[in-house]
């Protein structure tokens, strides 16, 4: 169909989550149709990233400078971590703006299947930053899902004995949402841990 | 939130056709994950895009090669010519494999509005090549809007009086077509192109 260029091109794209092969010809075009203006623009931004971007070695949190931003923003609370799954929803709580402390980016959820540990999320490394670096709370952010809640009981049971506070994110209906297209684990859960008014 | 280069990746990419902030973020993250493996594709890529696609001075189609795969393909009917809007009707009509000829890409439809007449649509380039190159159908396969069939009907006028057939692709129900769900327009348009059983 068109050149072999092209055709590679669509192939990666069509790779990127979200993107099928439809998109992927969509936004191809758009590339090859502005091959002079956004075109060199995204190769000096991928390349940029390829060279620079490092994994925070604090946090794990992704950036080019070392520590990462929010690691070396003395504005922000340092006795305070939010514990998260990855990068995405590291961005999605900061997008919220409502937490200034800091992280630590498991990089996964605890899985015998996929062999990952307690090693492999650096929860020691977070039990030794609690320890040495006068944390006061851990914020188990990680998903309201089985592996999600597994993993934060683990880390809550390396974390014992310290001298912090261990919480974990509220459950129970999000904003807008509506009883009846609420599934029935959300509905017991909000009622469970329901508050005087 | 994540650092400069990261940031701009995502402004770079929100803008690609179909791609909102979110989902900008999901393939920036993708990609700085897989930095290492398909992050160089990508950009290698894209150089080579950058430099060596041309549109190819016959039909206009985007291509490594001048001219273009299809044109220089000599299993292809140099005999019959389709007339697109754009490379993306040329690869939707490519997709289907249903057409063996060539093509000529308009790059547009007539407006008065965007100063596009005939001229930046090669329509005068497309006249001298049917004369030229015994071509012995014309295939009009603007979009059928407004626009689309007006510049069909002003292609259709530069052609008189050439020794060629000036076609249209069919208008009527499409393929799975509820007529429930239908709107008027092509209902009445199937109607009056009524074939007989």
């Amino acid at each position: 169909m068109a050149g072999p260029e092209i055709e590679r091109l669509i192939q990666l794209l069509s790779r990127l989550p979200g993107l099928g092969p439809r998109s992927a010809k969509r936004i191809a075009l758009h590339l090859v149709e502005r091959r002079e203006s956004i075109l060199p623009q995204l190769v000096m931004v991928l390349g940029d990233i390829g060279e620079k971007i490092r994994r925070c070695p604090i946090c794990g949190n992704y950036d080019s400078i070392e520590p990462c931003a929010i690691c070396s923003d003395r504005r922000r609370d340092r006795h305070s971590v939010c514990v998260v799954e990855d990068v995405g929803a590291l961005w999605a709580m900061e997008r919220t703006g409502s937490f200034q402390g800091r992280y630590h980016v498991l990089g996964g959820l605890l899985s015998a299947l996929d062999g990952t540990g307690p090693d492999e999320l650096g929860i020691p490394a977070l039990r030794e930053r609690v320890e040495t670096q006068q944390i006061q709370e851990v914020i188990l952010a990680t998903p309201a899902t089985v592996d999600g809640q597994t993993t934060a009981h683990c880390i809550a049971d390396h974390l014992a004995g310290l001298d912090c506070v261990v919480s974990g994110l509220a459950q129970g209906v999000p904003m807008g949402g509506d009883l009846d297209h609420l599934d029935d684990g959300t509905i017991a859960a909000a009622l469970r841990a329901r508050r005087r008014f």
